[in-house]
Protein backbone atom coordinates (compact mmCIF):
# COMPACT_ATOMS: atom_id res chain seq x y z
CA UNK A 1 0.00 0.00 0.00
CA UNK A 2 1.29 3.31 -0.86
CA UNK A 3 0.17 6.29 1.22
CA UNK A 4 0.71 9.91 -0.20
CA UNK A 5 0.27 13.65 1.61
CA UNK A 6 -0.12 16.06 -1.32
CA UNK A 7 0.28 19.65 0.00
CA UNK A 8 0.74 22.88 -1.96
CA UNK A 9 4.31 22.72 -2.32
CA UNK A 10 5.20 18.89 -1.33
CA UNK A 11 4.50 15.79 -1.81
CA UNK A 12 5.37 13.61 0.91
CA UNK A 13 5.13 9.39 0.00
CA UNK A 14 4.94 6.70 2.33
CA UNK A 15 6.31 3.30 0.79
CA UNK A 16 7.15 0.29 2.79
CA UNK A 17 7.62 2.05 5.85
CA UNK A 18 9.54 4.56 5.12
CA UNK A 19 8.55 8.45 3.68
CA UNK A 20 10.16 10.50 1.21
CA UNK A 21 9.15 14.18 0.46
CA UNK A 22 9.27 15.35 -3.37
CA UNK A 23 8.70 19.35 -4.79
CA UNK A 24 5.44 19.27 -5.93
CA UNK A 25 6.56 20.67 -10.07
CA UNK A 26 9.06 17.66 -9.69
CA UNK A 27 6.69 15.16 -8.75
CA UNK A 28 4.94 13.12 -11.90
CA UNK A 29 1.63 10.99 -10.47
CA UNK A 30 1.33 9.16 -13.74
CA UNK A 31 4.42 6.27 -13.08
CA UNK A 32 2.36 5.05 -10.40
CA UNK A 33 0.87 1.21 -11.53
CA UNK A 34 0.20 0.06 -7.79
CA UNK A 35 -3.01 1.57 -5.67
CA UNK A 36 -2.13 5.50 -4.09
CA UNK A 37 -4.08 6.12 -1.24
CA UNK A 38 -4.24 10.20 -1.25
CA UNK A 39 -5.49 12.90 0.67
CA UNK A 40 -4.61 16.33 -0.57
CA UNK A 41 -4.69 19.87 0.29
CA UNK A 42 -4.07 21.43 -3.01
CA UNK A 43 -7.38 21.67 -5.09
CA UNK A 44 -5.37 21.72 -8.59
CA UNK A 45 -3.39 18.84 -8.26
CA UNK A 46 -6.34 16.75 -6.89
CA UNK A 47 -7.98 17.89 -10.29
CA UNK A 48 -4.84 15.95 -12.03
CA UNK A 49 -5.12 12.74 -10.09
CA UNK A 50 -8.75 12.48 -10.87
CA UNK A 51 -8.18 10.88 -14.12
CA UNK A 52 -5.55 8.61 -12.88
CA UNK A 53 -7.29 5.19 -11.19
CA UNK A 54 -4.85 4.10 -9.41
CA UNK A 55 -4.87 7.33 -7.17
CA UNK A 56 -7.77 7.30 -4.32
CA UNK A 57 -9.01 10.20 -3.00
CA UNK A 58 -9.58 9.26 0.56
CA UNK A 59 -11.13 11.77 2.42
CA UNK A 60 -14.55 11.22 1.92
CA UNK A 61 -13.80 7.71 3.82
CA UNK A 62 -13.19 10.29 6.92
CA UNK A 63 -16.51 10.80 9.35
CA UNK A 64 -15.95 14.47 9.85
CA UNK A 65 -18.69 14.81 11.99
CA UNK A 66 -16.56 15.11 15.47
CA UNK A 67 -14.64 17.76 13.74
CA UNK A 68 -15.58 21.57 12.58
CA UNK A 69 -16.87 22.40 8.97
CA UNK A 70 -13.54 24.38 7.99
CA UNK A 71 -10.97 21.99 9.88
CA UNK A 72 -8.03 21.05 7.23
CA UNK A 73 -8.07 16.98 6.33
CA UNK A 74 -4.50 17.09 7.55
CA UNK A 75 -4.97 17.79 10.89
CA UNK A 76 -8.23 16.13 11.11
CA UNK A 77 -5.96 12.78 10.34
CA UNK A 78 -3.41 13.44 12.91
CA UNK A 79 -6.45 13.70 15.31
CA UNK A 80 -7.05 10.11 13.73
CA UNK A 81 -4.52 8.62 14.53
CA UNK A 82 -4.70 9.34 17.98
CA UNK A 83 -6.72 7.71 20.72
CA UNK A 84 -5.71 9.78 23.92
CA UNK A 85 -3.87 13.01 24.24
CA UNK A 86 -2.31 16.30 22.61
CA UNK A 87 -1.49 15.92 18.83
CA UNK A 88 0.72 18.86 18.14
CA UNK A 89 1.34 19.14 14.73
CA UNK A 90 4.08 21.58 14.04
CA UNK A 91 4.74 23.12 10.65
CA UNK A 92 3.86 26.30 8.86
CA UNK A 93 1.37 26.68 11.35
CA UNK A 94 1.55 25.01 14.82
CA UNK A 95 -1.72 23.06 15.22
CA UNK A 96 -2.30 21.43 19.23
CA UNK A 97 -5.17 19.26 19.61
CA UNK A 98 -6.73 17.28 22.05
CA UNK A 99 -8.16 13.68 21.51
CA UNK A 100 -10.22 12.05 24.25
CA UNK A 101 -11.28 8.31 23.72
CA UNK A 102 -11.45 8.57 20.46
CA UNK A 103 -13.32 11.59 19.87
CA UNK A 104 -12.03 15.77 19.25
CA UNK A 105 -11.96 18.09 21.94
CA UNK A 106 -11.14 20.87 20.27
CA UNK A 107 -7.49 22.65 19.73
CA UNK A 108 -5.92 25.62 18.81
CA UNK A 109 -3.62 26.77 15.84
CA UNK A 110 -0.70 28.74 16.71
CA UNK A 111 1.93 30.65 14.32
CA UNK A 112 4.72 28.08 12.51
CA UNK A 113 8.14 28.82 13.87
CA UNK A 114 9.38 30.18 10.25
CA UNK A 115 6.10 32.55 10.11
CA UNK A 116 6.89 33.74 13.61
CA UNK A 117 10.27 34.79 12.82
CA UNK A 118 9.03 36.45 10.15
CA UNK A 119 6.51 38.50 11.73
CA UNK A 120 9.38 39.52 14.02
CA UNK A 121 11.56 40.70 11.54
CA UNK A 122 8.44 42.99 9.85
CA UNK A 123 8.04 44.33 13.24
CA UNK A 124 11.84 45.39 13.21
CA UNK A 125 14.99 44.83 11.90
CA UNK A 126 16.55 44.36 15.54
CA UNK A 127 14.02 41.50 16.12
CA UNK A 128 14.66 40.14 12.60
CA UNK A 129 17.30 37.83 13.71
CA UNK A 130 17.39 33.92 14.35
CA UNK A 131 16.15 32.22 17.61
CA UNK A 132 18.23 30.79 20.06
CA UNK A 133 17.42 27.10 19.61
CA UNK A 134 19.15 26.52 22.89
CA UNK A 135 17.86 28.67 25.01
CA UNK A 136 16.74 27.74 28.86
CA UNK A 137 13.33 28.74 28.81
CA UNK A 138 12.92 28.53 32.34
CA UNK A 139 15.26 31.87 32.92
CA UNK A 140 13.83 35.32 31.38
CA UNK A 141 16.04 36.34 28.79
CA UNK A 142 18.63 39.26 29.13
CA UNK A 143 19.45 39.48 25.26
CA UNK A 144 17.32 40.08 22.23
CA UNK A 145 17.69 36.77 20.23
CA UNK A 146 16.50 34.74 23.55
CA UNK A 147 13.90 37.48 23.92
CA UNK A 148 12.14 36.98 20.38
CA UNK A 149 12.62 32.83 21.49
CA UNK A 150 11.09 32.61 24.92
CA UNK A 151 8.66 35.12 23.55
CA UNK A 152 7.92 32.35 20.78
CA UNK A 153 8.27 29.28 22.51
CA UNK A 154 7.74 29.88 26.37
CA UNK A 155 3.70 30.86 26.15
CA UNK A 156 3.56 27.79 23.57
CA UNK A 157 5.53 25.13 25.51
CA UNK A 158 4.34 26.03 29.12
CA UNK A 159 0.35 25.92 27.49
CA UNK A 160 0.94 22.54 25.65
CA UNK A 161 2.65 21.21 28.92
CA UNK A 162 -0.10 22.50 31.41
CA UNK A 163 -2.59 20.08 29.30
CA UNK A 164 -0.82 17.55 30.75
CA UNK A 165 -2.10 14.34 29.13
CA UNK A 166 0.10 12.19 26.37
CA UNK A 167 1.93 14.35 23.99
CA UNK A 168 2.47 13.39 20.50
CA UNK A 169 4.52 16.05 18.07
CA UNK A 170 4.37 15.71 14.40
CA UNK A 171 5.00 17.65 11.50
CA UNK A 172 8.54 19.11 9.90
CA UNK A 173 9.60 21.20 13.23
CA UNK A 174 7.96 18.53 15.63
CA UNK A 175 12.01 17.58 16.76
CA UNK A 176 12.69 21.39 17.48
CA UNK A 177 9.55 21.31 19.70
CA UNK A 178 10.57 17.93 21.51
CA UNK A 179 14.11 19.72 22.83
CA UNK A 180 11.63 21.57 25.06
CA UNK A 181 8.80 18.37 25.59
CA UNK A 182 11.14 15.55 26.74
CA UNK A 183 8.06 13.63 27.68
CA UNK A 184 6.46 13.72 24.09
CA UNK A 185 6.56 11.36 21.44
CA UNK A 186 7.78 12.13 18.19
CA UNK A 187 6.05 10.72 15.05
CA UNK A 188 7.05 12.36 11.78
CA UNK A 189 4.36 9.74 10.39
CA UNK A 190 1.63 10.33 12.51
CA UNK A 191 -0.31 11.07 9.49
CA UNK A 192 0.26 7.72 7.45
CA UNK A 193 -1.21 5.91 10.66
CA UNK A 194 -4.04 8.09 10.73
CA UNK A 195 -4.04 7.36 6.58
CA UNK A 196 -4.06 3.97 7.12
CA UNK A 197 -6.40 3.93 10.28
CA UNK A 198 -9.31 5.23 7.83
CA UNK A 199 -8.40 2.59 5.17
CA UNK A 200 -8.66 0.10 7.17
CA UNK A 201 -12.15 1.20 8.89
CA UNK A 202 -12.83 2.07 4.94
CA UNK A 203 -12.40 -1.44 3.33
CA UNK A 204 -13.91 -3.02 6.57
CA UNK A 205 -17.36 -1.37 5.89
CA UNK B 1 6.40 69.17 33.13
CA UNK B 2 5.62 67.95 29.68
CA UNK B 3 6.89 64.76 28.85
CA UNK B 4 6.55 63.17 25.44
CA UNK B 5 7.18 59.90 23.73
CA UNK B 6 8.07 59.77 20.31
CA UNK B 7 7.90 56.74 18.52
CA UNK B 8 8.02 56.14 14.69
CA UNK B 9 4.96 56.73 13.31
CA UNK B 10 2.91 58.45 16.65
CA UNK B 11 3.98 61.19 19.50
CA UNK B 12 2.24 60.75 22.96
CA UNK B 13 2.47 64.16 25.09
CA UNK B 14 1.23 64.00 28.51
CA UNK B 15 0.53 67.37 30.19
CA UNK B 16 -1.62 68.75 33.07
CA UNK B 17 -2.56 64.86 34.14
CA UNK B 18 -3.64 63.59 30.52
CA UNK B 19 -2.01 62.07 27.66
CA UNK B 20 -2.79 63.09 23.81
CA UNK B 21 -1.55 61.33 20.75
CA UNK B 22 -0.43 62.59 17.58
CA UNK B 23 0.14 61.62 14.26
CA UNK B 24 4.05 61.88 13.97
CA UNK B 25 3.84 63.72 10.62
CA UNK B 26 1.04 66.15 11.98
CA UNK B 27 2.87 67.01 15.15
CA UNK B 28 4.79 70.76 15.03
CA UNK B 29 7.47 70.60 18.23
CA UNK B 30 8.21 73.77 17.06
CA UNK B 31 5.51 75.87 19.37
CA UNK B 32 6.18 74.86 22.88
CA UNK B 33 7.60 77.24 25.26
CA UNK B 34 7.51 75.34 28.32
CA UNK B 35 10.67 72.91 28.95
CA UNK B 36 9.49 69.14 27.00
CA UNK B 37 11.56 66.03 28.42
CA UNK B 38 11.48 63.48 25.79
CA UNK B 39 12.14 59.61 24.74
CA UNK B 40 12.29 58.90 21.29
CA UNK B 41 13.27 55.66 19.11
CA UNK B 42 12.53 58.17 16.18
CA UNK B 43 16.67 59.12 15.24
CA UNK B 44 15.33 61.27 12.13
CA UNK B 45 12.75 62.90 14.82
CA UNK B 46 15.80 63.03 17.66
CA UNK B 47 17.73 64.91 15.25
CA UNK B 48 15.10 68.17 14.41
CA UNK B 49 14.75 68.54 18.44
CA UNK B 50 18.31 68.54 19.24
CA UNK B 51 18.37 72.54 17.99
CA UNK B 52 15.34 73.51 20.04
CA UNK B 53 16.60 74.53 23.09
CA UNK B 54 12.97 73.54 25.24
CA UNK B 55 13.22 69.58 23.76
CA UNK B 56 15.21 67.86 26.82
CA UNK B 57 16.14 64.06 26.05
CA UNK B 58 16.27 61.96 28.93
CA UNK B 59 18.13 58.64 27.71
CA UNK B 60 21.31 59.63 29.24
CA UNK B 61 19.75 60.15 32.31
CA UNK B 62 18.87 56.67 32.76
CA UNK B 63 20.96 53.84 34.49
CA UNK B 64 21.14 51.27 31.92
CA UNK B 65 23.32 48.47 33.51
CA UNK B 66 20.35 46.29 34.83
CA UNK B 67 18.74 46.01 31.59
CA UNK B 68 20.68 44.83 27.93
CA UNK B 69 22.16 46.99 25.25
CA UNK B 70 19.84 46.21 22.99
CA UNK B 71 16.21 47.02 24.68
CA UNK B 72 14.40 49.10 23.51
CA UNK B 73 14.47 52.57 25.86
CA UNK B 74 10.42 52.86 25.88
CA UNK B 75 10.82 49.16 27.32
CA UNK B 76 13.31 50.02 29.83
CA UNK B 77 11.20 53.61 30.86
CA UNK B 78 8.09 51.08 31.70
CA UNK B 79 9.96 48.81 34.00
CA UNK B 80 11.79 51.60 35.67
CA UNK B 81 8.14 52.76 36.38
CA UNK B 82 7.35 49.32 38.57
CA UNK B 83 9.07 48.33 42.17
CA UNK B 84 7.90 44.53 41.99
CA UNK B 85 6.07 42.96 39.49
CA UNK B 86 5.59 42.06 35.71
CA UNK B 87 5.17 45.00 33.47
CA UNK B 88 3.43 43.85 29.82
CA UNK B 89 3.38 46.76 27.51
CA UNK B 90 1.35 45.52 24.94
CA UNK B 91 1.82 47.19 21.26
CA UNK B 92 3.02 46.45 17.96
CA UNK B 93 5.15 43.59 20.44
CA UNK B 94 4.22 42.22 23.67
CA UNK B 95 7.04 42.79 25.72
CA UNK B 96 6.41 40.78 29.04
CA UNK B 97 9.42 42.14 31.68
CA UNK B 98 10.06 41.39 35.87
CA UNK B 99 11.07 43.66 38.20
CA UNK B 100 11.67 42.55 41.53
CA UNK B 101 13.08 45.43 44.49
CA UNK B 102 13.18 47.94 41.42
CA UNK B 103 16.34 45.43 39.71
CA UNK B 104 15.34 44.14 36.05
CA UNK B 105 14.52 40.21 36.35
CA UNK B 106 14.62 39.59 32.79
CA UNK B 107 12.00 39.11 30.13
CA UNK B 108 10.46 38.06 26.66
CA UNK B 109 9.18 39.72 23.30
CA UNK B 110 5.90 37.81 22.02
CA UNK B 111 4.20 39.19 19.12
CA UNK B 112 1.84 42.01 19.01
CA UNK B 113 -2.12 41.31 18.41
CA UNK B 114 -1.89 42.63 14.92
CA UNK B 115 1.24 41.12 14.19
CA UNK B 116 0.02 38.40 14.94
CA UNK B 117 -3.25 38.05 12.89
CA UNK B 118 -1.38 39.39 9.58
CA UNK B 119 0.91 36.42 9.98
CA UNK B 120 -1.92 34.38 9.98
CA UNK B 121 -3.34 36.13 6.97
CA UNK B 122 0.41 35.52 5.45
CA UNK B 123 -0.10 31.56 6.76
CA UNK B 124 -3.63 31.37 4.36
CA UNK B 125 -6.44 32.92 3.74
CA UNK B 126 -8.72 30.89 6.00
CA UNK B 127 -6.63 32.22 8.89
CA UNK B 128 -6.94 35.98 7.19
CA UNK B 129 -9.94 36.35 9.78
CA UNK B 130 -10.82 39.08 13.06
CA UNK B 131 -9.94 37.84 16.41
CA UNK B 132 -13.01 36.81 18.49
CA UNK B 133 -12.33 38.97 21.21
CA UNK B 134 -14.83 37.15 23.33
CA UNK B 135 -13.75 33.53 23.54
CA UNK B 136 -13.32 31.31 26.42
CA UNK B 137 -10.18 30.81 27.14
CA UNK B 138 -10.23 28.15 28.76
CA UNK B 139 -12.56 25.64 26.18
CA UNK B 140 -10.42 24.21 23.44
CA UNK B 141 -11.63 25.54 20.12
CA UNK B 142 -13.71 24.17 17.31
CA UNK B 143 -14.19 26.67 14.91
CA UNK B 144 -11.25 29.02 12.70
CA UNK B 145 -11.86 31.93 14.60
CA UNK B 146 -11.65 30.83 18.07
CA UNK B 147 -8.72 28.56 16.63
CA UNK B 148 -6.37 31.32 16.22
CA UNK B 149 -7.66 33.45 18.64
CA UNK B 150 -6.68 30.62 21.49
CA UNK B 151 -3.66 30.24 19.37
CA UNK B 152 -2.52 33.43 20.23
CA UNK B 153 -3.93 34.44 23.68
CA UNK B 154 -4.05 31.32 25.51
CA UNK B 155 -0.63 30.34 25.44
CA UNK B 156 0.84 34.11 25.86
CA UNK B 157 -2.16 34.64 28.96
CA UNK B 158 -1.80 31.38 30.22
CA UNK B 159 2.54 32.45 30.50
CA UNK B 160 1.99 35.55 32.04
CA UNK B 161 -0.25 34.30 34.80
CA UNK B 162 1.83 32.13 35.80
CA UNK B 163 4.06 34.37 36.70
CA UNK B 164 2.18 34.49 39.53
CA UNK B 165 3.87 38.14 40.40
CA UNK B 166 1.66 41.85 40.51
CA UNK B 167 1.07 42.52 37.14
CA UNK B 168 0.73 45.91 34.89
CA UNK B 169 -0.49 46.30 32.15
CA UNK B 170 0.15 49.03 29.69
CA UNK B 171 0.14 49.88 25.94
CA UNK B 172 -2.10 50.52 23.08
CA UNK B 173 -3.54 46.78 23.24
CA UNK B 174 -3.92 46.59 27.57
CA UNK B 175 -7.37 46.44 27.45
CA UNK B 176 -7.87 43.85 25.06
CA UNK B 177 -5.37 41.42 27.30
CA UNK B 178 -6.88 42.88 30.62
CA UNK B 179 -10.48 41.41 29.32
CA UNK B 180 -8.47 37.85 30.19
CA UNK B 181 -5.95 39.03 33.03
CA UNK B 182 -8.80 41.07 35.55
CA UNK B 183 -6.03 40.73 38.56
CA UNK B 184 -3.85 43.16 36.51
CA UNK B 185 -3.52 46.73 36.63
CA UNK B 186 -4.17 48.73 33.68
CA UNK B 187 -2.50 51.85 33.76
CA UNK B 188 -1.78 53.31 30.21
CA UNK B 189 0.74 56.23 31.68
CA UNK B 190 3.20 53.74 33.40
CA UNK B 191 5.58 55.31 30.47
CA UNK B 192 5.12 58.75 31.92
CA UNK B 193 5.05 57.77 35.65
CA UNK B 194 8.64 56.26 34.31
CA UNK B 195 10.01 59.11 32.77
CA UNK B 196 8.45 61.29 36.04
CA UNK B 197 10.63 58.92 38.08
CA UNK B 198 14.14 59.20 36.17
CA UNK B 199 13.51 62.81 35.80
CA UNK B 200 12.85 63.44 39.75
CA UNK B 201 16.27 61.09 39.92
CA UNK B 202 18.08 63.14 37.73
CA UNK B 203 17.54 66.67 38.87
CA UNK B 204 18.54 65.25 42.17
CA UNK B 205 21.72 64.82 41.38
Amino acid sequence: MILCDIGNTSVDLFEGGKSIKYRLDEFDPIGYSETVYYISVNQAFTERLKILPQWINIESWIDRSGYYPTMGIDRIIVCEAVEEGTVVDAGSAVTVDIMKKGVYQGGYIALGIRSAQEAYARLSSVLGISFNFEVDLTIMAKNTPDAITLGYFSPLIHSIRALNTPLYLTGGDARVFAHWLDEAIVDEQLIFKGMKKIIEKGNGC
